[in-house]
C-alpha cells in the first residue's frame, strides 16, 4: 500500500510496507519529522494525523484523549496493517516536520563564499590543526602517551592546551592508529580530535552553523576547510508548546520549574536537525568539530540552562552576555563530544547574539555611511549606527510573521503563500513556496505572504485605515477574493483547495498591525534618540524569516518599513544564520562579532516615554501621521 | 520482627517492620550495603543470603538461578512479610558491604593533623575564596551578572578563570541570594562556587580523599578548612568481579569491550562511599568541593575511562601520567559538579599515582637519608632514594594481603584475625579487628593475621620451609590448632565459631609465599640495581592495608621484609590515602606529588635479569640463602 500526504502533490504515493512505521516509510522519502527519542514513542514529538485508512496504532501516553480521537497518532507508533490494501492519507502538521535540506535556506545561503571573500576575508575557521610527529615509545622509554604529545606541541606554542577527558579516551588508540604522525585539531586552547595525517581527504571535518530563534531553528551544516554548504535544516522550536514568545518561555523556566524541560527541547530540535542533514550526507556527527550558535538571550540563556529570571524582571540583567566556550559533551549536542560550541555575545536582556550575528553580516560597522538594521522576528529589534557608533533597540513585535498567532499562519517554507495580489476583478494571484513539487495547493501563509496580502486588501480598499474590512462590493462572492464569516469572525479567503482553505481573518490583521506598529514606532523612537532624521539613513537591511523576499513597496504601504528611497532597502533574509556561519568558517569574524557587541549602545524602550505614543500612532495604515508616509498617501490619492 | 546478622553478636536484633526492605532496616543500623542505583533492585550489588525466615522477595533478573536457588537475594528487594513475627537471619557478604565510619581508617588516620605540621606544613588546600563585593544591576547599568563579577575578579588577578555551564547556572541566583557580596571559590584556574559570606560558618567546605586500590577502596570525607577528618568509609572495589588484579581488569576493558563498565563500577563505589558518609553527618555532597584521587595506573585510568590496553602491552606506556583537573561533573562524582578532581599523576605503567602518594607521605624525599619503601597491596611496589635521587620498580605480588584469593581472606575491616598466636600447647590465640561489636566471632582473616600465621606456624614447625604441612604432632586433634582435609586440600583451623571456621589452607599459604617473594625480590633487584647494599638503608617505610599494625618481626620471619635492625621500620598502614589526603588540605603537596613523580626512575623488573632468580630463591621460609637472614636461623636454631 502507500501513503498520501494531505496537501501534498496530487500523484505522490510514498510506499508503505507492512510492519513498517508511518516515520520509517515518510524517512525513506525524504520527509523528516521530530522525533527526538529516535522513534521509540517516548517523546512524542512526531504527531501526524490519520485522515483516511487502515492503520495498526502501538498504544502511546504521550497523547490527548481528545488528540486520540480525532485521528492523531505518532508517526512511530503507527505501522502499515496487513489487512488493507487502500492508501492511507495522512496530515503531517508543520509544527511535526523538519525540514531537511531546506530549499528557501540553501537558496538564500547560494552565494555565502562570495559574502566571505565580498567581506575581503578567508575561510580560516577557529578550528585550526597542527601536524604532530612524535617520537613512538620504546621498552627504555615509558613517557605516557599524553606528555610525548606534549613534547611535540610545546615548541608549536600549544603547551597550555586543555584536554578533556573525552579526547584522552580516544588519543591513545589515535596516535597508534596513525602510526604516531596525526593532525591535531585545537580551538580556543582546547584539543578537540587526532588524526591520522594521511587520508586526510577522506576524514573532512564539518561546522554547524545553528540560528536558535524563539519560533524556528535552523541548522546550516558546513565542510569546515573549504566552508561550503552542505546543507541546511529547519524546524520549528519545539518550545513553542510553552508559549510563542520569549516572555511565556522565561515564566515557564521560572515559575513552572521547566528550564531543565527546555533546554532538553531545543536540545533535541538542534541535534534532530543535525542528525538529519548530517545522515542524509553520510557524514558522521563525531566529525563536527565546531559549533556557532546565535540566539537572541533568553534562547542562549535556555540552550545553556541558565535560568532565565533576571532577564524578565527590572532591572532586566542577563547572566550571561559573552559566553565562554563549550565543549560539544558538556552543551549535549550530537558533534564531536570535545568539540568547541562558540555562542554568539548577547547585547541585552532583549538585544542578542542574533542582533550582533545580523549585524556582523550587514557589513554597516565597516562603512561610514549611517545604516538602519531591522531585524523583523519573533521579537523585533533595530539598530542603527556606522563604523563610530552603534545603537540598539528592541520592541517586541511578537511571532506573526513567523505564523504564530495567525490562522493560517507558517514558516517560509514549502506551501506557504509568499506573494499575493488582487487583480481589479478581486481575483487573487497567489504565488507559494516551491509550487513545483508536494506544495501543490497552499498550506498556509507566511510573513511575506501576509505583508502582500495586507497593503493589497487596503489599496483595494477591501480593508479600512484600522485594518478592518468595509462592505465588500461583492457581497455574494464566494470561495478566492471573498470576505465570509469563520470560527473566529470575518475572514478573506485566499485560497480554497484540497488541503483546505487558506484565510486571513480580521483578527489575523489586528495582530499584524500591532507587529508592525511595534517595529515602526522602534525605528522612531531609536532614529529620535541619537537625534538623526530619516534623511541621514544611508542603508536600511532588513532581516527575518521571510523566505525568498520581502516587497518593500507593500510593506511600507503597512507602515511597517519608513517612506523612503526604495534603492535604500537591502532584504538579507535571516542574518543571524548568516552570521554564525561568518564566524563559523572565520575566526576573524568571531572576533568582529564581539567588538560589536561590546561597542552597541542598548536603548531600552519600555522607559522610553517616546515609545509608546509612537507605537499608538503606527497602529494606522500607514500611520495617522500621514507626513510620514507621503509616497503612499499619493498612492491612495490615486486610486 | 528484628534482623539478626550472622557472625553478628548474638543479641543484636535490628528492628524490621512491615513493608520495609532489608536494606533500609540495615541502613537504619548504620550498616551500609553497596547499592549504586540507590535500592531500585537494578545495580544488583546489594547481595545477602537469607539464612532463616520468611520473608517477601520481588523478582530480579540480577541474580543468577543458581543464586536464588541458594538463598541469596537483593536487600533492596527483600522485604518483611507480614505472615511471619519470627526473627530473619541473614549472612551479609563481605562483598556487599561499604563500611561507613570504618574504624581502621579512622583510628589511623588519628594524627592527620599533626603529620601535616610534622612536615612543616599548613592546612591550605588548592581551593581558594576571595570575597567579591558586586555593584548591583540598575536599569541604567544592564551589564551581565558574569561581566559584572569579572570586574571584581580582574583586579584579583583572576580575569581568566574558567566557567563552567554548571557553574553558570548556579551564579545569578547565587549573587542575588547573598546581595551581591559573595565568597567565590575556585582551584586551578577554575570557579567552583559562590555563597553568601555571611553565616559562612553554615557552609562549611568539604573535600574528599579517595585511594582506589585494585582491591579496596577508601574514602576519607574532610573538612576543608580545617583539614579535619569528618569520617572514613571502605569497600570491596566491585571490579573485583572481572577479576582480582590489574591485568584481568585490562583485558576486560580491552577484549571484553568492559572498559565503561569498569568506569561506571568504580564511579558507583565511590559514589557509595561518598554518599554514605556524607549523609550520616548531615553534609550534602554538593558542598564537596575538592577531590584527590589515588590510585595505580590501571586504576587511574579505568576511573578517567582511558582505555588501558597499553599499559598491558610492550613497551608497557599508559596514555596518561599527569592528568588534568577535572570538574567533578565530567568526572562522574558525587560532589559539587563544579568541584575540582585531582588525580595524583603516575611514574610508569605499574607504578601509579598510590606510590608517588606512599613517598609523598613517608617524607623520605626530603631527607639525607637513604630509605626504602614498599607498598604491599595488590601489586606491590618498592622504591628506593632520599632527597637528591628516587629508583622505584613494581613486582606483582598479587592481591592475598587484602584477602583475595585466601579462601578465609578478608579486607583488615571489622571481624578480621589480626593476630595470632600459637601456644606451646598448641592452642591458638586470635586477635579479631572490632571484637567489642558486632564482630564477637570472627569472619575472617586479614594481610597481618596471614603474616602471623604463616610464622607461627612456621616457627612451631607445623609447616616446612616451602610452607607445606608437617605430620601433625597431635593427629586427633579437633578445632582450633588441628589440621583437617578441606574441600581445598589440607588446612590448619584457626578459629570456629557461629559465623563459620576460619582456616589457612596449604594453597593459601603458597599463594602468600608467592607473593612475599615477589616483595622480597624486587627489593633486592632494586636495590641491587642501584648498587646498595641493605645496611646503606636508614629507614624502611612499610605501607599496605594491614590494619591497625603489621608484625615485623613475623614478617622478616616470613621472608617479606629484610633481615635489618627491627629500629629501622616503620609502618605506615595505608599511604595512599594518606598521601591523597595531604594533597587535599595543602596544595603545596600537590606540587610535591608531581616534583616526586617526575625525578622518580622506574625499573622494569620484567627485563631485570636477576629478578626471577631472587624470585625463585625468595619462596622458601624465610629464604634459600639463609645468610641473608641470620636472626632467623638464630631463633630456628633456638627452637
Amino acid at each position: 500500500m502507500n501513503l498520501r500526504i494531505k496537501g501534498g502533490p496530487e500523484n505522490e504515493k510514498i510506499p508503505f510496507k507492512e510492519g513498517q512505521s508511518i516515520l520509517d516509510a515518510l524517512k525513506g522519502a525524504e520527509i523528516f519529522l521530530t522525533a527526538s527519542c529516535g522513534g521509540k514513542g517516548t517523546c512524542g514529538k512526531c504527531k501526524i494525523k490519520i485522515a483516511e485508512g487502515h492503520v495498526r496504532i502501538t498504544g502511546s501516553t504521550k497523547l490527548t484523549v481528545e488528540e486520540r480521537s480525532s485521528g492523531v497518532a505518532l508517526a512511530c507508533q503507527t505501522f502499515a496493517s496487513g489487512d488493507s490494501q487502500a492508501d492511507i492519507f495522512i496530515d503531517i502538521p508543520e509544527s511535526s516536520r523538519i525540514v531537511v535540506g531546506d530549499k528557501i535556506a540553501v537558496s538564500r545561503a547560494q552565494d555565502l563564499l562570495g559574502l566571505v571573500s565580498s567581506m575581503g576575508s578567508k575561510i580560516e575557521p577557529a578550528v585550526n590543526q597542527v601536524r604532530v610527529d612524535i617520537v613512538p615509545p620504546s621498552i627504555g622509554d615509558h613517557t605516557s602517551d599524553l606528555d610525548r604529545l606534549k613534547l611535540v606541541l610545546d615548541p608549536l606554542g600549544l603547551k597550555d592546551l586543555n584536554f578533556s577527558r573525552d579526547f584522552l579516551a580516544g588519543m591513545g588508540e589515535a596516535l597508534r592508529a596513525s602510526n604516531w604522525q596525526a593532525g591535531l585539531r585545537h580551538a580556543g586552547g582546547f584539543a578537540i580530535s587526532l588524526r591520522p595525517v594521511e587520508g586526510e581527504g577522506q576524514n573532512k571535518k564539518f561546522g554547524v552553523a545553528v540560528d536558535i530563534g524563539t519560533t524556528t531553528i535552523v541548522v546550516y551544516l558546513v565542510e569546515l576547510e573549504t566552508g561550503k554548504l552542505v546543507d541546511a535544516g529547519s524546524t520549528y522550536n519545539s518550545q513553542i508548546r510553552h508559549g510563542d514568545d520569549v516572555i511565556t518561555r522565561i515564566v515557564h523556566a521560572t515559575e513552572g520549574g521547566g528550564l531543565g524541560e527546555l533546554r532538553q527541547t531545543v536540545l533535541e530540535d538542534i541535534n534532530g536537525l543535525i542528525n538529519a542533514t548530517a545522515q542524509r550526507h553520510g557524514i558522521k556527527t563525531d566529525g563536527i568539530e565546531f559549533v556557532v550558535l546565535s540566539g537572541n538571550t533568553t534562547m542562549s540563556h535556555l540552550f545553556w540552562g541558565l535560568p532565565p529570571g533576571s532577564i524578565r524582571e527590572e532591572p532586566y540583567v542577563p547572566t550571561v552576555s559573552y559566553f565562554p566556550l563549550l565543549k560539544g559533551g558538556e552543551a549535549g549536542l550530537s558533534v564531536n563530544r570535545s568539540g568547541a560550541v562558540y555562542t554568539m555575545p548577547c547585547i541585552a536582556s532583549y538585544v542578542g547574539g542574533d542582533i550582533v550575528s545580523g549585524v556582523l553580516a550587514s557589513g554597516m560597522t565597516r562603512k561610514k555611511e549611517i545604516a538602519l538594521f531591522m531585524d523583523i522576528g519573533t521579537n523585533g529589534e533595530v539598530a542603527v549606527g556606522n563604523d563610530e557608533w552603534l545603537m540598539t533597540a528592541a520592541c517586541s513585535a511578537g511571532p506573526c510573521f513567523e505564523g504564530s498567532g495567525i490562522l493560517h499562519g507558517m514558516r517560509a517554507t514549502e506551501g506557504a503563500i509568499e506573494s499575493v495580489k488582487i487583480t481589479p476583478g478581486l481575483g487573487v494571484e497567489i504565488g507559494v513556496i516551491g509550487n513545483n513539487s508536494r506544495a501543490a495547493s497552499p498550506r498556509g501563509i507566511c510573513g511575506s505572504g501576509m505583508i502582500d496580502a495586507i497593503s493589497e486588501l487596503f489599496l483595494k480598499g477591501i480593508i479600512d485605515r484600522k485594518g478592518k474590512f468595509t462592505p465588500h462590493p461583492e457581497p455574494d462572492r464566494k470561495g478566492a477574493g471573498s470576505i465570509r464569516r469563520g470560527d473566529w469572525g470575518p475572514e478573506f479567503v485566499l485560497s480554497e483547495g484540497a488541503a483546505g482553505d487558506v484565510t486571513l481573518a480580521e483578527v489575523d490583521i489586528e495582530n499584524i498591525l500591532r507587529a508592525k506598529a511595534a517595529i515602526y514606532a522602534g525605528v522612531s523612537a531609536l532614529i529620535k534618540e541619537v537625534g538623526l532624521d530619516l534623511s541621514a539613513i544611508g542603508k536600511v537591511y532588513i532581516a527575518g524569516g521571510f523566505g525568498n523576499y520581502l516587497n518593500v513597496e507593500k510593506a511600507i504601504i503597512l507602515g511597517m518599513l519608513p517612506d523612503m528611497p526604495r534603492e535604500k532597502f537591502v532584504f538579507l533574509g535571516n542574518t543571524s544564520i548568516t552570521g554564525a556561519y561568518l564566524g563559523l568558517v572565520s575566526e576573524g569574524f568571531l572576533r568582529e562579532a564581539e567588538e560589536i557587541a561590546s561597542r552597541m549602545t542598548y536603548l531600552e524602550l519600555s522607559v522610553s516615554s517616546g515609545f509608546m505614543e509612537e507605537y499608538m500612532s503606527a497602529l494606522f495604515l500607514p500611520h495617522t501621521d500621514s507626513s510620514q508616509f507621503p509616497t503612499v498617501e499619493k498612492l491612495l490619492e490615486g486610486r
